[in-house]
């Protein structure tokens, strides 16, 4: 029998050639013009994970982008893994400031570049490919079923009504999930937990149609200067979160949670330098690790307003727009976050102005239990791989559809993250490297022994 | 002999064709893509003009659009009179809002709907078509040069340097523009004062590309954020500028000043009607004709960071940029104010971002003498015409020009606007009514008689 290790050795270039076919597909779920690109990505996978060996996969449609479902049942007795991933992407902008194609997979400097070679084409892919290893040497220990989503960047929306109807054919004793990071390439770590998210966007308007700023301006409010005084009075000196209520509902850090995150290889050093940044920022009396992991936010996402070409026009713009995302933590529950801050934003509106802000969407906050046999195996999988024990940690990102699986199936997920900070997701110039990605796909390999001992 | 208004109703088809040919040519002197389009336009007002009855007129390029000057001499002992105006054009967006085609002239209801149709090509060619009737009968009582240049809403900065080029060619004894509005179509004004303009672009800096607002949302400061606090706070509770030395050379409104204000005929439902808010704001203490006419303002004349698309994206952006323009009042020095807003606003960048401000164009303001000659003429004019006497005001807007005129060649400018507030110029539907433009002819042609009597 072929070991994990010279099997990826002997197929290093076919995974990369595989995963490129994927990579290649410009799926952004964000932008409903690429909705064609969705079924295109979808199909693809399908074929992929016949190629890998299940008995069955086939495109499942939705509302939105179709779900890729897959299961190979080796014997309804044995337990059960189910793998979660999506092939969506988010969008490319600003393209300018990419260093190569967002859509063609360059390899520089031990690294694939392109949008989703991490997130989270690159990690899903490595469950195809670690159970296409067990497949060929007949050694997959119990059933597999493989779920994919086009929707994951836009709250999932059409997965949660996917699982609802689907419970029957989707039981499985663990959800494995690659979409996080870790800390370093030698410093394994596991996600145990998720921060949750809610999405709005708000509309200022003042006059009805834009205004010359010397006839008018100084008269009539501009809804430019009004969003950003209503934007900047979100936080406090404190740099907490002024609408009201956000932080009822906040679950405080204990010791333990604060132990277990100052056990992270944290250096503030190299965090500026990777985001290039002369000084940190955040809510007084909690540490960097404790303001992304355990402590919720509030940031703008996007701005815009008036004149915005080369050269100027004086204006009084008639309206002004902002999409603000907020992360939060357990106990939050997102859907009343989104309604306080609508009510807060409406609230703090001057009678100068029309202010309209709306819910988008969002999810909540995820924890894993440390204490059940899918996250002893994952703990086992990553010592052996990297001969070192992982450290458990908070991360800030939101998996919405996460805790979903938790509430909807009745089945904890855990999270086997193998990308890096530094791999820019979100960013111009998302990359990952193949050794994460071949290290990912030998532990995810050894998960499955450990889970079934 | 014929009267100018037998001429006007003679020739009122004619007039409108001609002008249609200027307000086709989609002359944007803030999109360099459009230089093309300035040279067009600039051709077609030598040909105009020549059709008028001028000597001689020619395009005079400069290191922007072209300058298009022209001259009428009968009798070099006799007094000059020197017509100021300018062929290029706004910006159209958004252009979504436009009901008609940003620049094919359309009328209806009785205006002229086309960008320009006011501001500036219809009020200028007002002035060559009163020539034309002068000419025609032989009545042109004095001699009569022409300068149209392409550059007004940018600042004028070629402009400057042609006038300091040709004074000699220049010489005249007033100069006649216009380029503003009065209170009603039964309510003629003179413009006695115009604002001066300070424009200026911020950029702000954080993190070195766009951020996973989940990784790093809450520790890494969040430009848009940022640059919102920052723009909050260049107005304080009172509505006053913050800007240190800002209002150190504002000249204090004089009883009399305030009295012609309060003339006015204003109506504050009228106002707030014609561009549709509920409530009016501005520095405490001062009216609202006071407010636009007489105090300097800042506004946001545009404002953009991160993901502005369709959906959303959850990022922390990498920068933030605003366009901001100051109307200043007599005394200010537009590029003191400039320099004055670049340290106060680089000065409260919080450590966490870079900061950098510059300074784009600007100009002084200007009160012209009511005393003079061509103000008693322009005051005679609108008399004959309306059947009643005209409102000294002072305008909100800047025609940063005036004043150089003043300063560079010693010539002081009468303002002869014949627009209204509500021909939305800098906006999309910019319109003029064509009672306006015809009775700007008949006004301007009066003007002559009396400046010579």
């Amino acid at each position: 029998m072929t070991t994990i290790l010279n099997y990826i050795e002997n197929n290093k270039q076919r995974f990369l050639d595989e995963l490129f076919e994927l990579l290649r597909i410009p799926s952004i779920s964000a932008l409903p013009e690429h909705a064609p690109d969705m079924l295109r990505c979808a199909e693809k996978w399908v074929e992929l994970l016949k190629k890998a060996g299940v008995d069955k996969a086939e495109v499942c449609p939705t509302d939105g982008p179709p779900i890729v479902y897959a299961e190979k049942i080796i014997d309804k007795t044995k337990p059960t893994v189910l793998v979660y991933g999506h092939y969506d992407v988010m969008p490319v902008d600003p393209k300018n400031l990419w260093n190569t194609e967002p859509f063609e997979p360059v390899v520089k400097e031990g690294r694939i570049w392109c949008r989703g070679a991490n997130d989270d084409k690159g990690q899903s892919f490595m469950h195809a490919k670690a159970f296409e290893y067990m497949m060929e040497n007949g050694i997959l220990p119990c059933n597999v079923k493989f779920m994919f989503e086009g929707e994951e960047e836009c709250g999932s929306g059409n997965m949660l009504k996917w699982c609802a109807a689907n419970k029957e054919r989707l039981t499985a004793d663990v959800i494995l999930v690659s979409d996080t990071s870790m800390f370093g390439q030698q410093d394994p770590s596991i996600t145990t937990g998720l921060r949750g998210l809610a999405c709005v966007e708000v509309e200022v308007t003042g006059p009805s149609h834009d205004l010359h700023s010397g006839l008018f301006g100084g008269a009539v409010a501009n809804p430019a200067n009004v969003l950003c005084s209503m934007i900047a009075s979100l936080h406090d000196e404190k740099g907490r979160v002024t609408v009201k209520g956000f932080y009822d509902d906040v679950e405080e850090v204990s010791a333990a949670d604060s132990a277990a995150l100052a056990k992270a290889p944290y250096n503030e050093e190299d965090y500026k330098n990777a985001v290039k940044v002369n000084k940190l920022t955040g809510e007084a009396g909690y540490s960097t690790q404790e303001r992304t992991g355990i402590r919720p936010t509030l940031d703008v996402n996007g701005i815009w307003s008036g004149f915005t070409g080369e050269g100027s026009k004086t204006i009084v713009p008639s309206k002004a727009f902002a999409k603000i995302s907020m992360r939060l933590v357990p106990n939050q529950d997102y859907k009343k976050i989104g309604q306080l801050f609508v009510e807060h934003f409406e609230s703090i509106a001057p009678p100068t102005v029309q202010v309209k802000a709306s819910f988008h969407h969002g999810g909540p906050a995820y924890v894993s239990p440390t204490d059940s046999k899918g996250y002893k195996a994952a703990y086992a999988a990553y010592t052996e791989a990297f001969g070192k024990e992982p450290v458990p940690f908070r991360s800030g990102g939101s998996i919405p559809i996460i805790a979903a699986f938790d509430q909807i199936l009745g089945i904890k997920s855990i999270l086997m993250g193998f990308g890096l900070d530094s791999d820019a997701i979100h960013s111009p110039n998302e990359n990952y490297y193949l050794f994460n990605f071949y290290k990912g796909i030998e532990t995810i390999s050894y998960f499955y022994k450990h889970f079934v001992q």
